[in-house]
């Protein structure tokens, strides 16, 4: 039995960003990558190799990424903590000094009758199984997406893009409402229909309908909705077998509970990415925000941390983003129900300009800034932007100025720049006016 | 004579938002812009007029934006501090209790024979005069822009985009030099020249030769340059004429002196944008950073402070960006020469990855970012990002991270946004990369 400096189990995001960070922080060279897949895939890349991409092998993680750490495919089935081991399938055994769990999530299954109906299918990701659904998707002409969060979303767009009709079904009032103020999740929906998806909200589906292979969802309004595939994203599960086996300990949103070093209940064993708990920066809380981005960070602060606690995870903060059609939004922070729910008296700012300036420039579109601010301390607590391509960007600007706890006056004055090509006019940039509109809303500088 | 409660002098970008920002912070009614202008344009927009835009009515700023602020057209001519009045040109003779000075820059003349050739241009923001240049474009073949700054590149890039020859003449080793890291310096000069511009640098224009009208520029190199325009953008001198004839003090960037709070040596006075002496947010000391989004911070600033200093101006941070064909780049903060310049061991950190991702989604493109921190501290001090066009919010990005002097080891574990069609892979985005680069550079985590 070969004794490895670090074990990785998992080799997505998290697994993979933590292999390249051990190299770099510590100069590691004995690094083991263990992944039950070949290749993986980039996990937010998936709806798009259904439409954009235009086949699985455009969405491959390239391996390149590990450097000198080795890839081993294999599942592994069993830890040994006092001996530092693991097992895997086909009966080796490696041995750790310290182990990384990368072991990600897997698709939640609702509890509808027949989901095992044939051309049902799960956002799953492995590179065999999506091959698969593009392959049925082919053949298939009206698809029911359930779940009305991102990946919903996203699918239900993409299959549009390749002229499936398609209706989505999401359980809450709206689309995108777990993760987006309701204004964004309202824009979410109408770029939507506009692309020509059909979006129910506010109802389920109570089962999908027949006889081998799906016929029809039924809706707990009474409805049938014809069609003759179903693609399910309503969430997923932290894949936590191995460590509960192992006796490691599981948080309330079912993650491997971590401390803010990445650690789990086991010093020698670390966990990121979708499979360990997450905890809000706002009030340390478990937060279930299962994103590519959250497990990248987790995976360099587990790798810096492997031998001294240095990297401090200060907290989950979800920065979300997508793109339906051509309308781009972004979320950073806390939604208005989130902070109420925290208990924060808020003031909302609000500003929209052209994305471009000015006006008159060619692609300058309408672009739209919300923030969330706590009305006593005037810190930010979150945002939202839209419908401007550089809404990535800009929910990133939010993000820094979330987590270095920005006052409204602070955001207003911050010393922002901009370009008639790439950004608002400097006299209506959205980040600073809508923070001036929170201030204002305050009265805070009335004579 | 009428006693007005603000007049503001100037009515471009920084006396428009002072404008604004005094209704919204303070409620006042009774405010009077006065420019000698009817039409102002959109500063930042001149270059474009004469390409992408296509004509000088497509860039005029809104003067809506002045909500219940009166506009005058007219030129103010004096400034009586003791009595609190104005006198325009006109004679006529207005009060005020608080005065704002806006009155921006003018081009600077460089001491060369033959500028009042005909023909040759400068880059005033008067409407009329820029239209007599657009027509005198019409007529024009060959093209010598002298100056590579950004008004400079600009200008040459969207002459080129309406078919002329263009050559660009700057004094320095490198366009963009005083404002750019080398790096970008070079990549911005490459993209001029893929577009078609001849760009020569470390090389002056001794005179501007012809007839009546501008035939040759004779470098001092020896070459003649045959043209038929010359277009001169070589910077900004702070138009402070009224200001010194009142007595106020006047800095070593030539601008209006301020405090912290934008007042000038009156307290009833304050001055903002181009006429304003900036101070820089690393050490306090005049910098010569002439921008509109410079200009419209400090109007919000100086409309806050009328009555009472509340908000203080933290000081000038550089942040600029600009587009040559489709190469954005952007710049914030300090470049390693003015870094170094103010003492500081710097550690770079760098990063490139595809602007989106997979690499493979349409339109994805090398983006490389460039990060400078000081050794000791760990604290950001500037960066630079090319070549996506979400270059300027990433730009505003570093901003933030930089009035917050957040460390590389923040910055390494923001927690950022990213999404397949916005932003680089969680696996190699850019900036944390960057940030994370200069931190293995500095061995800190090394066991």
């Amino acid at each position: 039995m070969k004794k490895h400096e670090l074990l990785i189990v998992g080799g997505s995001a998290g697994g993979i960003q933590a292999a390249i960070c051990a190299q770099k922080h510590h100069g590691l060279k004995d690094i083991v990558v263990i992944r039950p897949e070949v290749k993986a895939m980039v996990p937010c890349g998936i709806p798009y190799i259904y439409g954009t991409l235009g086949g699985v092998e455009k969405n491959i993680l390239p391996d390149k990424l590990l450097g000198e750490a080795k890839l081993k495919v294999g599942e592994v089935i069993s830890i040994d903590r006092k001996g530092k081991t693991v097992t895997l399938k086909n009966g080796e055994v490696l041995g750790y000094n310290k182990l990384i769990l990368a072991t990600g999530s897997n698709p939640l299954q609702p509890p509808i009758p027949g989901t095992d109906k044939k051309n049902v299918w799960f956002v799953k990701k492995y590179p065999d199984y999506l091959q698969e659904l593009a392959l049925a998707m082919d053949q298939a002409r009206h698809i029911v997406v359930i779940g009305g969060g991102f990946i919903g979303v996203e699918f239900a767009d993409e299959c549009r893009k390749r002229g499936h009709e398609v209706t989505i079904v999401e359980l809450l009032e709206h689309c995108l409402q777990l993760v987006c103020t309701e204004e964004l999740c309202i824009r979410a929906e109408e770029a939507l229909r506009e692309r020509g998806v059909k979006v129910i909200t506010s109802n389920a589906v109570k089962s999908i309908g027949g006889s081998d292979k799906v016929e029809f969802v039924k809706l707990e309004s009474g409805e049938d909705i014809k069609c003759d595939m179903v693609i399910i994203g309503i969430g997923v599960l932290p894949n936590t077998k191995l460590a509960e086996e192992a006796g490691l300990k599981v948080g309330p949103t079912r993650g491997i509970e971590v401390d803010e070093f990445q650690r789990t209940t086991d010093g020698n064993i670390f966990a990121v990415g979708d499979c360990a708990e997450k905890y809000s920066f706002f009030n340390g809380q478990p937060v279930p925000v299962r994103l590519a981005s959250v497990a990248t960070r987790e995976g360099k602060i587990a790798a810096a941390n492997l031998y001294l606690p240095q990297w401090r995870n200060i907290g989950t903060v979800g920065i979300f983003s997508t793109v339906i059609g051509q309308t781009a939004i972004a979320m950073a922070g806390l939604t208005d129900a989130q902070a109420h729910k925290l208990g924060h008296d808020v003031v909302i700012g609000e500003a929209e300009a052209a994305s471009k300036h000015p006006g008159t420039m060619p692609g300058a579109e309408p672009m739209r800034v919300r923030l969330i601010f706590d009305r006593r301390s005037g810190k930010m607590l979150g945002g939202c932007a839209c419908c401007a391509m550089t809404a990535g960007e800009v929910g990133n600007v939010m993000a820094v100025a979330i987590v270095n706890g920005m006052t409204m006056e602070q955001v207003a004055m911050f010393p922002m720049g901009t370009h008639p090509w790439l950004t608002a006019s400097p006299l209506s940039y959205q980040i600073t006016d809508a923070a001036s509109d929170a201030l204002h809303k305050t009265k805070k500088v009335a004579v």
